[in-house]
């Protein structure tokens, strides 16, 4: 496709870690990199001019929620997301798969991405979360297929979760929205499963998936669009090797790591594992979708992944969790309340360089917006400067030593 | 006191509008000015550098709020309100009285500082007003005296809002907690009665208001803080005649026009005309407590007050209401999801220079807290915009004339 490009500039000698520069029609991305989600289109709580300033280089926006409200025509006749939003620089959108499924499994296990991690946005935002309730008889009952979504070859029957009313994606459905809104990279539409679906069932969403990334490429017209595959097979070894090795051999712009990734990060590392040793030998852009912890970020790119979506910086920013080196702190503690210092003295963000612990601890217990705006702008900076930091190690070639000196400290 | 000054700079040949400069510790008002509301030591919404692009010259916060929560002796040992909250402009606080008090007749007679016009922040804010529910109740009912506060002529009791403790403010106290919050300009401790207190008990009320001006100014121990006295009197002609008269007699720094203006926006006026034509023949800075729609400060210009301040602006901005050279307009409206248009054209605020009123549209109706910012910025940039015309056109000779076309156009 016309302007997009990868070109790996250094790979670390201990790992498969690299650096590389994505070139897209908005501009460049440096990876490693993270991507910040805006789901509706907004990053939450921030301005574009927010995101310039933190440095976000690309960001990452949900095609599900798009389409459900604004509506994608309404995007398109705006001019696209891009002015939609008004901003410029690149932007993903993933293919809506994971939203309407994770309606199915979501709900009915009480899970997300990994077993045991928070479940997916929509649940955790808009409504409370089962899954403190159902863990544990969600974890013993594995259920083989959602009862909520209607899946066939075709494609996905669901509802809307704003007004209940009955929706259709299927690959070209997918696509044709994607190319609406006008995003830099796209995905292909995959089937996610829960980290609780049988054998039996992975491997049947993984063959569907792999007729879909077919379909979804057919279904591609724009050319100013980089379309990315997904790997799925769940945290099945014979399956992870069988969809990358077939996601990979078909002409995708990039390759995207999705679906359930086991139940723990040890079973996620070997997920990445797994995929990515048999990705064929093409230089491609590698994204984990929705993973974005320090330590999982640090151990996929020492495996070869490139970039990295994820909602938890900025949600656990609006509840008052801020990141820093020596791990996460919870600004409602009243050990804060009289702290003059910043959240942390190396950090040059707009928050740290102007605001004390004791303001942002009042901004909180007084459910100020202005909390939610500074732990966000706050968040997003440790983020980039963490990633930047990733790059930097890795060219100067001691990322093994950044990662011992960054978990010594990091609780 | 030290670096207190207001220079009359041009005074209107048709009405007593007047523009001037108001020198404080922190900067220059150039007056007449709006005066946003920060509540709790922050503008709902926005950061000091919004404040600083909208072009804020001063902002307000409540005494009564900041004492609660996070405390007058945090906020000291901080290094005072401009620090913590990193605004480096001209503050005002109030002196608790409004909010005091308004938890008494606030809650029992359901109304604000003019009976037909929406309550006192906390009650909107936090909990659901009572207003329309009680209001015919309340109307035929005019009730002496508040039940929730207790007061003597020593101070006032009352309920904390947000945990029920008891606490006492006199004038003495509310000096101190403002002295320690240390804001530019202070405001007498003072009992705002309701629009429904009868004739008797606001006189009542307003002896007692005059007996602690003095007590407040006895009070006062920091000499870079000017302190402002409180006319008093409801809408009863006689009383706020004298109340003017009394209180300008007194060594203030600026006079306020505080307690109910009445039952209509007609009421109000008189009360400031009885008000600002007694007072003494010094070149004070007036300020009407409290109002902030442009009808109400255009009127109240051209009877001699010189700022105002009030939450309706950041409130409405908050619930979708979008101030416009042709009225209000609500953003919620579906005619607003295909419109590309900005909120005003010739608007040169960050919002409107960046934003489709049918991004805004999609933003309230997903609430996004983006929405509220932008919203936010836009009002208040709406209102800096609107007093700049107003102080253009007095020192242009032609206030009538802006205000005609005002009104022509303002819905």
């Amino acid at each position: 496709m016309n302007k997009f490009n990868f070109k790996i500039e250094y790979s670390d000698k201990k790992s498969l870690a690299r650096t590389g520069v994505i070139e897209t029609p908005h501009g460049q991305i440096e990876t490693p990199a993270f991507v910040p989600v805006g789901t509706a289109a907004t990053v939450k709580a921030l301005s574009p001019r927010d995101l310039n300033e933190i440095g976000a280089s690309v960001i990452f926006a949900n095609t599900y929620h798009l389409y459900l409200r604004p509506g994608e025509k309404t995007v398109k006749k705006m001019g696209g997301l891009h002015k939609f939003m008004n901003w410029q620089g690149p932007i993903m959108t993933d293919s809506g798969g994971f939203q309407v499924f994770s309606l199915g499994f979501g709900i009915e296990h009480g899970v997300g991405k990994i077993a045991n991690i928070f479940p997916s946005e929509e649940f955790s935002e808009n409504k409370n979360s089962n899954k403190d309730k159902n863990d544990k008889k969600s974890i013993q009952k594995i259920i083989s297929k959602p009862k909520l979504v209607k899946i066939t070859d075709d494609g996905a029957f669901f509802t809307s979760h704003l007004d209940g009313s009955k929706h259709f994606f299927n690959p070209a459905k997918s696509i044709g929205i994607q190319e609406d809104l006008g995003a830099d990279i796209i995905l292909a539409f995959d089937e996610c499963t829960s980290p609780l679906s049988d054998k039996r069932y992975t491997q049947e969403a993984m063959e569907r998936t792999h007729r879909w990334a077919k379909e979804s490429l057919d279904a591609k017209t724009r050319n100013d669009q980089a379309l990315y595959g997904i790997v799925q097979g769940g945290a099945y070894k014979d399956l992870r090797e069988k969809s990358a090795k077939f996601i990979s051999s078909l002409p995708f712009d990039g390759l995207a790591i999705g679906g359930s990734l086991g139940k723990s990060k040890w079973d996620m590392l070997k997920v990445i594992k797994w995929t990515v040793k048999n990705f064929k030998k093409e230089n491609k852009p590698r994204h984990l979708l929705g993973i974005g912890d320090p330590l999982g970020i640090l151990e996929s790119v020492e495996l070869g992944c490139d970039t990295f979506d994820c909602v938890a910086p900025t949600r656990i920013a609006r509840n008052g969790e801020l990141m820093t080196e020596r791990g996460d702190i919870n600004i409602f503690n009243a050990k804060y309340k009289e702290n003059k210092n910043p959240i942390e003295n190396n950090c040059s963000c707009y928050t740290c360089r102007n605001f004390s612990l004791s303001y942002l601890n009042h901004l909180f217990k007084s459910r100020e917006i202005l909390g939610t705006q500074l732990a966000t702008i706050h968040n997003l900076s440790f983020m980039m400067r963490f990633m930047k930091n990733i790059r930097k190690s890795i060219k100067e070639d001691h990322l093994d030593k950044f990662k011992r000196e960054f978990l010594t400290k990091y609780k």
